[in-house]
């Protein structure tokens, strides 16, 4: 179609998370279907959030709503595969943030597959965005690369 | 982040699926989650190839291993919404199609959501690209647009 | 095991609604995964309930949290398949229901598998149950068998 | 509705995993919805069975078909929690196992929710019982209780 970008390795990341794949993630083809590499991304995103203190699933009064997603798939992974996801910040904008996220089957060196995730920030009950805070742009530097 | 690129309307795609949605498809926000968007596109997809002869999910001998997929999203939808995707090929490669998918809410004219998916069809056993058939292209040319 | 009950026929149902399978409902067997009825089970029930102006989602006060669920599972469905669910309410206790839900593929005379679901009625922010309302019990004997 | 039987401890339980939350386990109302549980089963049965060499879910010629499936939920769980999956067989029959699970959250000592899931053997070709081998039915048997 074009020419690929190759698959990462892990140093490109700058925080990693143990997610273990599920029976489930696994379609008819016995791999883990497309659309599962994005709830890992939304779990990797917002764990580390949530450990961090910038999200409080319940109480927030400012929600990230996802503006768009996308993700390349380099290799094949399946239940019982046991995954690594690799996180970091690639862009921060006025209100919004871009992740990207590496996924990495077992042991391997190379993801699987990567992808991203831009996040803009918008009041919970208007729906507008909202300024990302200087706290949260510092911790969010944190991880950037 | 981007300048964002206007939603779609309907006479941008070329053939139509009701897709009722489902309790689960909410997530905690109370909006459908954004890794939900793309088991509707593999959903609108697949039903498509099977009902056009082009599929048969338990003894093909090739299958199309999705490389690279994307969304962005316009607008909020959600359980109990009833979605309507469209659906068209845009580019068909050697041994690839890249479809797009909008997906509309209720009567809604512009699209919540638009996105893509790339299939390379491989043989199920080698995983190795095998080029498409021209009575296969003949029928993926009928929905390009 | 034990000896199997039989499926039942649709007319042992009150209410009815079509829901199309979707492609991540396979798993690896080629047919629907154990825990997808569930899924449908779910959307069965509020969809009724929010049709019937028994559930805001987005505003209610009290929620409906299923105490039990349960399913046996007589044949196999899969994408593509069409399913009916067929609903009835087969207990009202003081704070609490119990749904029936037969799941029928396609055209199928008898249910490919039947469930229960029971609800018991909770304060949204104490979780303590409370008595269901006379009005609201009016509507659920509207389908109960 | 009935009487409700407690909730067990750990130690009803032969084998342990632990399973993290996804963001997508919870549902609009801020906890693990009903349907997941039995995600968490099917996973936990069959990471044992893989383990334990009982399971080679590409190659295999028999199957095990669920046949019948329940749940009891004691108390909420949700993410980001993290999930131990206590596993037990209750039940050998001549083709058919019985397993019970419990999950706990986080450090609590009592199940959050437990449930069972009865496998029937089945010839992946004809669908039709097997009965289990002397050789599968000692490993089950060293988790029975």
């Amino acid at each position: 179609m074009s020419e690929r970008q190759a698959a990462s390795a892990r140093d490109a990341y700058r925080v990693f998370r143990t997610i273990p794949t599920r029976w489930l993630d696994n379609d008819i083809y016995g791999h883990m279907n497309n659309a599962v590499h994005y709830m890992l991304f939304d779990t990797s995103v917002n764990c580390w959030l949530i450990e961090n203190g910038l999200l409080d699933i319940h109480g927030g009064e400012r929600i990230g709503l996802v503006v768009e997603t996308g993700c390349r798939y380099f290799a094949e992974m399946g239940y019982p595969d046991m995954i690594t996801s690799g996180l970091k910040v690639a862009r921060l904008g006025t209100s919004s943030v871009r992740y990207e996220i590496g996924l990495f089957r077992n042991d391997e060196p190379a993801a699987a597959a990567e992808g991203f995730f831009i996040h803009v920030y918008v009041d919970k009950k208007t729906r507008r965005p909202v300024p990302l805070e200087a706290s949260f742009r510092r911790v969010l530097e944190g991880i950037s690369a």
